[in-house]
């Protein structure tokens, strides 16, 4: 088990900042993070410019334990991740034979120029390869450089928990409740002072028949955990509780 | 019309980065820069911590014409948005009068402190009203402070592109290719070269059996926009054009 501990997510793609999709890859990330344990603290997304890239990775890595970047790995002009990140730890951009090998395998004698450009790598990169997917994973220092392909993504996943189990899971519960949140405050306010290591959220939902808030009660302690979300809901006025869930 | 041309969004939402919800904002907002013609370069994802959203705030309101935050903003202890976006302009906390006043016509004799925390802005904030909305939307120097909750969310970039329309809308216009990244890359080249004022975007698709790559050409200039993506498609090899769309 290594020290890692937070984490950032560096989300590459113009076409997210444009409106042409919806990114779907935090919401895999966070996710992963919190079954093994990471807080995953910040999530950037930027266009597809190489300094922008460089300075968000420098910036990312030296403030937090791991950084998963997504996006900008193909073979295209717009595909500038592994420069981007060569840059922020100022080294060059090599090619690795072992991923040059395997694309030679894939494609065959249908093989071009363009796909080869898949096997550059920035000077230094590890490759983590696991027996479910042996298709390497780029990995340069603390910074773990995934495709954008949300399906690529999801499966990288399992790559990411293998590598960084251990850690004890966050553990989320929740009560739903009728009252708003303007009504919910002392109440929420007395379970957060009572129990300062749980992380409490509160989050009115809108056109929903059945509750008027959600609260969410958040730590690694899965007693503690439920302990705050029991004294909480004892709380509640008479009528107050819609439900209690995960 | 005002000289905004670069915008950055702030969502602020434990509840993103555990992974409790996806965002839906981020989107929205991208799409309403688009139609105003204001270039989105930067979403920045964070913590409900109060120092990290004043430091944020700083930042981004310094480096882009316009800042939207997304969330943080009801009334319990977890809504940190107005205290961060004060604490970002050296100002402090002060109630609006006009809000204060909107609250009590709306909960009556119902209405508790916990509600009236909702009119809490930062002092020297604007309040825009629109005919079609007539809550007010609270704005902060070059911030505007949007609600999380994204059916609100979405009905604000009506009074955001009301504000600010005026500029020249980006126009996108796509192709939609048979050939694999690797094999596009030289036809990519050319065109990128060719039409330096189009940016141009390459996205290979997973399991989608009608193309293998999409290609985007962005512009303010719709005849520029069009020229290019003509002569892309004319330049590819037979059968490699599956289709040309929006």
């Amino acid at each position: 088990v290594s020290a890692v501990e937070t984490a950032a997510a560096l989300i590459i793609g113009t076409e997210i900042l444009t409106g042409k999709v919806a990114d779907a890859n935090l919401r895999a990330l966070a996710c992963a993070c919190r079954e093994i344990g990471l807080r995953l603290e910040r999530a950037v997304t930027i266009l597809d410019e190489r300094p922008v890239i460089a300075a968000e990775v420098r910036e990312l890595a030296s403030r937090h334990d791991l950084v998963v970047t997504s996006g900008g790995v193909g073979p295209t002009h717009d595909d500038l991740t592994i420069d981007g990140v060569a840059d922020a730890f100022e080294v060059d951009v090599t090619t690795s034979p072992e991923i040059e090998s395997m694309l030679r395998g894939y494609y065959k004698e249908r093989i071009t120029e363009g796909h080869l450009l898949m096997a550059r790598v920035p000077r230094g990169a590890r490759l983590v390869v696991t027996s479910e997917m042996p298709w390497p994973t780029v990995v340069m220092k603390n910074v773990w450089i995934l495709p954008g392909v949300p399906q690529l993504f999801a499966l990288k996943m399992a790559v990411l928990k293998s590598e960084l189990a251990g850690r004890r899971a966050f553990v989320s519960l929740s009560v739903f409740c009728h009252l708003d949140e303007g009504n919910l405050k002392p109440f929420l306010d007395r379970v957060v002072a009572e129990h300062p290591a749980i992380l409490v959220g509160s989050y009115p939902q809108w056109d929903e028949p059945r509750y008027r808030t959600k609260v969410t009660f958040d730590g690694t302690d899965a007693e503690a955990v439920e302990r705050a979300r029991r004294a909480f809901a004892a709380s509640l006025p008479d009528g107050a509780l819609a439900s209690v869930g995960v």
